[in-house]
């Protein structure tokens, strides 16, 4: 086989890097359909109260950047995956 | 076998390239769900006081906002894979 | 085969580490729903009892830290998987 195109075990790491990232980018369901929850609960509260409405919006944000973590981990791990290729030795 | 028809480990990288970007849109089921949820709601909420629709509408767009990020990262994760290639050397 | 290219053994636990990395990261979707759910009900509650924000926000934070540990999980697994190597002997 010609070492000029035989596929080298640094490419296989390569190519399951691609894999593995795409992957860690699935964790992203989660926060989209718990954030949307919140301010789906939100706009239903603001609707009762409109003069609750500052104190509603504070407590959805911060409730939305805790379920936000998950899916900034899958990222995180993605991007190490693509950039960083700490598989290769 | 021939050099310029076998696999190289160039094309492999590349085509789980092609996976991996297609598995980080699936985070895009999280933020359809979830936005749907809060339109629902919200659609509810004007339904019930439409005096109130500004505030609802306000509260709605804000807390889908937040619950776009995480497909906005799985775009990202993909637009990176298919056009920076960061894992061809 | 030619050393220089072939796939070794070691080369092909260290791609699979990187599929495993990623697969690691769905464990996201559960706290990201969960916390989600949590911040809208909080929401909900400080709307109806805005003097009890504090005591809803800090039992909405309590729990979803509780919320939060299967995502850590899979994030400690896929920093093992990418940068201990453990299966490397």
């Amino acid at each position: 086989m010609d070492p000029q195109t035989a596929i080298t075990g640094r490419e296989l790491i390569l190519a399951a890097s691609a894999i593995g990232a795409g992957l860690a980018m699935i964790a992203g369901i989660g926060p989209g359909i718990g954030q949307g929850y919140a301010a789906g609960k939100a706009a239903e509260a603001v609707g009762r109260q409109p003069e609750a409405q500052g104190d509603v919006i504070r407590t959805m944000i911060l409730g939305q950047a805790v379920a936000e973590t998950t899916g900034i981990y899958g990222l995180v791990i993605a991007i190490i995956l693509l950039f960083v290729q700490p598989l290769l030795g």
